[in-house]
């Protein structure tokens, strides 16, 4: 089958074998596949994040000297059932997402980091089915697809602690900052404030449903949250991820502020605790989510509970994905991309 | 009055002007003061302690280059009630403990950091009356001296959310991190894991209450609570307050771990945000406590609640307060050690 395969740090569109669905999984056909930032990630610097990986105690999950097919937030149609999966409530034709992890003999993979199990920025890919939810209320397939991103947010506004009367400080509009938006706004949090470098970034943020954005080359963010909320105390949350923005943070925001940190620094970062502990604040540090949280952001997705429509900013097809990774280095350009195997190799705005 | 005067960077030992109680203050006769490793920072570090508190949004509380008198942790006897004072519940020969605070017409006097209002490493003081809480229960004026660090204790320990079941790791049995053991102690926690070099404090911190206790040049601190717990998740409680500390912990601790930052390192410190964020940690730091925490922890001080007496290990009179600020350099002598004006030059083990 046709993939775009990640080959020595570069993105090159190939024939791949054919996944065979093995006893406990299902084939499927992907329907849609969002490019995440963390694919862009991992093209370029897979040996340093995995030695980094190490240190929080993960194995090595792949070798990234071999090709692996990426893709993890992806809505695929079933195909074809693999033994021992009676009784499972999904059959052909039906639209699935999953938690992007197979159980297998040998272990789990992480889909889209796998060199065993492909990705699905390819034609097909294997599941396991115990872990396919199906797409209800005829939820469209790109929509669906976003179910992986929204849940990192989902995941992140949980942790936050956020109460009934906080208002939030979104730093940072990238696809997760934008996420994060949506499903503040599906809360009823008001106000929504939102900051970002990037003129195309603020427009999305609103469209998402921050009640007001601030361009940080203009005025501070807390400035701009000031203006927007006068002297209450924000619920921040960091979608950024480069070094010094915790610093930023601990000098700028009003004692006892939670900051729920999402953005990954790969970098070693520095700050005064002083600050921080004369302020007392607290750093919340998060990563994607719990099979629960993205069961529940199906639901709320499929039921319009949180609209993440704006976000999705083009489609293209497979022999597309390496032009889509170059562009998508750059903010001006696109939030959301989403590969549709049979789609065009130039970007199709939406 | 005599007092121990903070004069450009040397502890001496000097007559000052006797205080005298205004409208809506009283004159205590100091009973009792603890000194604190804050004093000791203070005289060595004021310049730079008090431009990193700038950074903080603080107000210069004082000019260090001008005398100070410090002592904020203290016991008194009232001995004359200032005009407006009628109706409080305290009266000449009452012992009383305050929140180190003075509310005076020209703003706030932090006692022990003010060139106006004397601390309590002198004969006499002026206090707040409506500040002043009575000592119940006949409380011994060297205990009920304790009540503000233990204050600090009991406010740590409540921001951490320690949750019935969960079991602590407390890294630094210094006076704050024995205090948070003697309140865990007090909670039921167990265990109560202690880490730290001097096996003077590790004897202590067996003392307080730590169920086991590690010194890490022999393991590490993670080692021995999972001796201790298994593979339970800590609470951590962070009193060391090093450069380092953070980065450490980071990379030692379970995902999911809460940890309560006390120790208040000066420096710059850095580390690996990756490794935080990949095991969701929570850092909350925190200082000093609430008006009602410190009227508690007197509350269950004199209720015999919380017992932190292994914590005072010497008494000494104002004239040797310059040589007690030498020894409490060295953490292998005392722990505490409390002033008490009318007593001798040279430290009385306790």
């Amino acid at each position: 089958m046709r993939a775009a395969v990640a080959r020595r740090g570069q993105m090159v569109v190939d024939d791949v074998a054919d996944p065979v669905p093995a006893a406990g999984e299902v084939l499927v056909a992907v329907r849609a596949c969002g490019i995440c930032g963390s694919d862009l990630h991992t093209l370029r610097h897979a040996h340093s994040m995995l030695a980094l990986a190490s240190m929080t105690g993960a194995e090595d999950a792949f070798d990234p000297d071999a090709d692996f097919v990426m893709g993890h937030e992806f809505c695929g149609e079933v195909l074809e059932l693999g033994a021992d999966t009676e009784g499972l409530p999904i059959g052909p034709g039906d639209l699935v997402v999953s938690v992007p992890m197979a159980f297998t003999p040998t272990g789990l993979e992480l889909l889209g980091f796998s060199n065993r199990y492909p990705g699905a920025f390819a034609e097909r890919m294997q599941l396991t089915a115990g872990m396919c939810l199906p797409v209800p209320n005829g939820l469209d397939a790109r929509i669906a697809s976003l179910t992986e991103p929204v849940a990192v947010a989902v995941h992140a506004v949980n942790k936050s602690a956020l109460q009934p009367g906080d208002g939030a400080l979104v730093l940072g509009a990238g696809p997760i900052g934008l996420a994060i938006i949506a499903v503040l706004k599906a809360r009823g949090i008001a106000p929504i404030v939102a900051s970002d470098f990037s003129p195309r970034r603020r427009e999305l943020a609103s469209a998402m449903g921050a009640t007001s954005v601030v361009d940080p080359g203009v005025e501070t963010a807390m400035d701009g949250w000031t203006h927007a909320a006068g002297a209450a105390t924000p619920v921040v949350f960091e979608a950024i991820g480069v070094p010094g923005i915790l610093d930023d943070i601990c000098r700028s925001v009003p004692p006892q502020t939670r900051i729920t940190v999402v953005g990954v620094c790969m970098e070693t970062d520095s700050f005064l605790p002083l600050v921080a502990v004369a302020k007392e604040l607290q750093f919340q540090f998060v990563i994607y989510y719990d099979p629960s949280e993205f069961a529940d952001t199906l639901r709320q997705l499929a039921e319009g509970e949180i609209d993440p429509s704006p976000l999705l900013t083009g489609v293209v097809g497979i022999d597309g994905v390496p032009d889509a990774f170059t562009t998508l280095g750059h903010p001006e350009g696109h939030a959301k991309v989403v590969v549709e195997p049979g789609a065009g190799a130039a970007i199709t705005p939406l």
